[in-house]
């Protein structure tokens, strides 16, 4: 995997009129997002939800992946008449819609000849100088267009092809968080976390997150950043706040 | 509540760097999308999650409100440094960000005037000319200017909050839904189920969304439509394919 230390930023596009609807919850920003800054110091600093509609996903494709360095698609890559992603992403870079000669080995393979019927052939079409993303669960894989890569809608099936990814993306700096859970109100330490946050401009990221558990609420206060000694001195300046305040921890989140 | 027979769309906003760092597992979605059909005939036609940066979400506002009938922002309305919702759609709008006389008294109230501290009296302040949107659970109000209402980032405090959304919003026509598991792959009926949707073009949206449970896979086609008779004829059809098909249905989900 080729590095950088510059920022490498990614937006995700969910295609999907199921998840905009409310019928189904969706578990890929989180588990995307995660992995990616993990495996390869990519943060995601866009998310946008659409229905399966052509000239959104055309819009956005397009939108998104001028804006950012990597743009990941989930939804819309099966073999029903909704699954419309392949085909938009191919009108969005202008490119043809065909049959991938290597997908459709692998799904003839997958299937067997006598079953290999229109709905499966569909998922081996995709845009002209795509790349293959696999898939080792249910063999229809993903592609990589230019800038953008498009996976599955599937939560399972999707997780079991982000190994895959790695081939395709240049590593940038990791974000490394740290968190500490506080029994007291935002209010309450608004004013220092204010004034801290204003010291370490454009190094450490500071949030605040009010929670409420078992009947008791708390703060959660999360640094992030890219710089470790940066990120532990200001850690440290945000104990001296803790114990000057006497706010007590939370334990056992 | 006022009626239209039109379709009013709506557009999510959530702002916050810890749902798009994956750190946050984003629920709003999928209440509020539920929450606006059944309620109010709303149907949401995109989301997008952004960082808390003030130009993005100054973008994204500007963007969303000339695009949908309504946007709803969730997130960045309490009381430290990075909640910075009101400020920023004030500068959106081009109005002044300043302290609401009603919401100030409300938290001034709610907190006892020796407790009413500089981050608490932050949320009070909010672009000039807004609307009240009032909290039941920690009195901290969200408000509406023009077609935008924002709304608390904690689950449990926006839900409360959702009823009084009423005031503001005009019904659009119902989106009704029904669906059926079945037994199958999508494969095995995709051709069907893309010459049923021909049929009922802009009538009837037909989806088709696969799944694993218990060891078994399935599939669900959900139909959605404004339109009750033109639903019913389609379900009865897809019955009908089902039927020929021989394919059984899932029960107990």
């Amino acid at each position: 995997m080729k590095k950088t230390k510059k920022k490498i930023k990614a937006a995700i596009l969910i295609i999907g009129n199921e998840v905009l609807s409310g019928r189904t919850q969706d578990l890929n920003v989180s588990f995307i997002s995660n992995w990616l800054n993990i495996n390869c110091g990519i943060s995601v600093d866009e998310v946008r939800i659409i229905p399966d509609v052509e000239k959104k996903i055309i819009y956005n494709v397009l939108d998104l992946s001028k804006k950012f360095n990597y743009t990941f698609t989930t939804g819309g890559i099966g073999p029903t008449h909704d699954d419309i992603t392949a085909l938009s992403v191919s009108k969005a870079f202008k490119v043809k819609y065909e049959f991938n000669t290597e997908a459709y080995l692998i799904l003839e393979k997958y299937y067997g000849k006598k079953n290999f019927n229109e709905g499966r052939k569909k998922m081996a079409k995709m845009p002209k100088g795509s790349s293959l993303i696999y898939n080792p669960s249910s063999a229809a894989p993903g592609f990589k267009i230019k800038n953008v890569l498009c996976l599955p809608g599937v939560p399972s099936i999707l997780k079991s092809m982000m190994g895959n990814l790695k081939f395709f993306l240049i590593k940038g700096a990791v974000t490394i968080s740290s968190s500490i859970n506080l029994q007291t109100v935002e209010s309450y330490i608004a004013l220092e976390l204010g004034k801290l946050q204003n010291k370490y401009l454009k190094k450490v990221d500071i949030g605040s997150y009010p929670f409420f558990r078992l009947g008791k609420v708390g703060v959660s206060v999360v640094l992030r950043s890219s710089d470790t000694p940066q990120l532990k001195s200001c850690l440290k300046k945000l104990n001296k706040i803790i114990q000057n305040k006497k706010i007590k921890l939370f334990k056992n989140i």
